[in-house]
């Protein structure tokens, strides 16, 4: 198959392509880096040093003998994205190029509205491209587990059957998104299930749980190919955060009591749940909904395991939750699609959390102790980022 | 109470404005002129001709001796909304002030676009600047019943009990919201019920029928009071539309099989509920929503009482349905929060259809009948709008 990755150069974006070209299809990546830019503006980086997107792509031709073609350009760009889809000519859209952090979007007024319109008019624009240039390309969507907040029956897959007053419907589920990300997503699948209805297209929405893991059978083959691995207060995911501060001694930072339960999954089943996706492609005018995740874990579970893989002692911190959620809640969702399909789990245990724990030592003098206590607050309106100089300035030593 | 009417230059925003004013509010309305814009990109015009802003607070103060206060500016310009929240000090905001056209959201890429950034951002930048300047504000925010659509079950009042595999919730309505338009409504009362959620704001969404009229008893004071009446193919709702075509002798156009049933309302009940809305604020936190409309009617119902009441003949043509919506379907909304708080509707009538056609009558030397058939198709992604002139010069006698 011909698969354009939009945002193909962020964390899962590029393993996702890399994968892709190497079960034979024909793989294109989009991007405008503003991943990297995001960086840049708070004065943080990757733990693991990333290799720029052409450098990549020319690694990728030497290593593997298969070429991914990159684009640069940004999906809000209505034009842009009209030639692009031209140009590839693709059978499937993978779509990841969104801003991707729930405290990035509660930063203040200004990222908020940047988050939303960025990721609403990026995706208009590109239901408007496929519906002109080619109506039958599958649009493969990342969506969130956390459009559905944490509601007080189980979770089913994007849809539910409510039975009211003796009458009987298939109604899209209830949504609940915890921050203005999620929110943008929630928008984001609302505009694509009616672009389906309206103009025949298909697409997948893959509600994708929290990711951890870093590397991949592609990205280990050259350093240059490595992805992004996040552990700042604003981009860093809990697993991956909890690594690093086990690593260097720092406390593992629990937000709140850590009775919240997320769906969980490892790097590499995203980039099998994406290919699952794309080979299973959803018929004309179809919108269809696949959670994408394969176990649920409290955030005091996955400290747990943390503390009991890591070899040295590792303590374990309580703060304010800087979010409003729920800390002790009912989770229970489905997520039965994409197993029919034929994906077969990587199940979180001592092992992975090993490999993720080496990872963080290869790079653990990188490590930006400043960066890694939440500065962001949903209860403000505005939030300063405390950058990497600020903050080492300002914690006490027994507070890094 | 202080009131700040947002949008307060519009069809309903005007008159609204002008009714809490008589009633004892201290009013102030924001407007970017940009309905008056829409109508200049058309090239159409309100068939009743109305004053400009400054003009029609003038009159106002002189009529009623009461001050309205005017601001000129635009809510996408997020330092605009806090100067105007900080310098009118509002107990009470009514957000009127988006783009309220599902056919013009539906034009092209431009337009949905347009639509969801200036609909999505102005309201964004409204919770924003309330939680800054003063949490305690009331917003009283016009959503639409189109949000809801037309589900196979009874539609409530913005939230629904669920039992699922023997757990029950309470959850948000699914929404399935009929173009780009409903959908940035959708998106809007998202956002709103996140914001009271995280900052403790109170608010109310008023999701409105259609309505229908043109006369209130403030705007009747004076002709340079007057509100607009829309009848062209992008603007123009079903009921004033129908009695447009039947004073000018054109066929009542319907689209499709007009079992397309939907709520309405009357434009002095639009009053009515705003005010009540005001007057019996939400909670600090609390999120509610008020279905506001007062009858349901299917478009041939609406037809047919236009055909009964006109004196003349009036012959009703079936077009092809523009847009994708289900033409027979179940119908039943509850609206029973508004009458609770004590509003008592003005119900469709014969009299009430003989004033609006007497509206018309007095002004049809300005209808112009290229404006009328409707020109923007949903399963296209994007439309020509037949202006004035190149309709007239396109159009057969027979058609007009």
């Amino acid at each position: 198959m011909r698969i354009l990755v939009l945002g193909g150069d962020g964390y899962l974006g590029w393993p996702t392509a890399l994968h892709l070209s190497r079960r034979g299809h024909d793989v294109g990546v989009v991007d405008n880096f503003a991943r990297r830019g995001y960086d840049l503006e708070m004065g943080v980086d990757t733990l693991v040093p990333i290799a720029g997107l052409q450098r990549r792509v020319r690694v990728w031709d030497e290593v593997s003998g298969l070429h991914v073609e990159p684009y640069v350009g940004d999906l809000t760009d209505a034009e842009f994205v009209s030639r692009v889809l031209r140009d590839f000519a693709p059978d499937t859209v993978v779509h990841f190029a969104e801003q991707r952090s729930a405290p990035y979007s509660m930063i203040d007024q200004k990222h908020a509205v940047y988050t939303q319109v960025n990721n609403v008019v990026g995706t208009l624009n590109l239901l408007y491209a496929i519906a002109d240039v080619d109506p039958s390309i599958h649009l493969v969507k990342l969506g969130t587990m956390g459009e559905y907040g944490t509601p007080n029956i189980d979770i089913e897959e994007g849809f539910i059957e409510i039975t009211h007053r003796g009458r009987t419907d298939l109604l899209p589920y209830p949504k609940q998104p915890g921050s203005f990300y999620h929110l943008s997503k929630v928008h984001d699948s609302a505009n694509i299930m009616f672009a389906c209805r309206i103009w025949g297209l298909r697409s997948t929405d893959l509600n994708q749980g929290i990711v951890y893991g870093q590397e991949t059978p592609e990205t280990d083959l050259h350093p240059d190919l490595a992805t992004r691995f996040d552990y700042d207060g604003v981009f860093g995911t809990v697993l991956n955060r909890f690594c690093v501060q086990a690593v260097v001694g720092h406390p593992i930072t629990i937000y709140g009591s850590g009775g919240q339960t997320r769906g969980m999954l490892d790097i590499r089943d995203t980039l099998a749940c994406v290919e699952l996706a794309c080979t299973n492609p959803a018929e004309a005018g179809e919108f269809r909904v696949f959670n994408q995740f394969t176990e649920s874990f409290s955030v005091s579970q996955l400290a747990q395991m943390v503390v009991d893989t890591f070899p040295g002692r590792v303590e374990v911190d309580h703060l304010d939750d800087p979010r409003v959620e729920k800390q002790e809640h009912y989770y229970r969702a489905a997520h039965t699609k994409l197993l029919d399909l034929g994906l077969v789990p990587h199940l979180l245990n001592q092992s992975t959390i090993s490999s993720l724990l080496q990872v963080v030592d290869r790079h653990r003098d990188r490590v930006d102790l400043g960066a890694i206590r939440p500065t962001v607050q949903w209860r403000a309106t505005s939030s300063t980022l405390a950058t990497a100089g600020s903050a080492t300035r300002e914690s006490e030593p027994t507070d890094a």
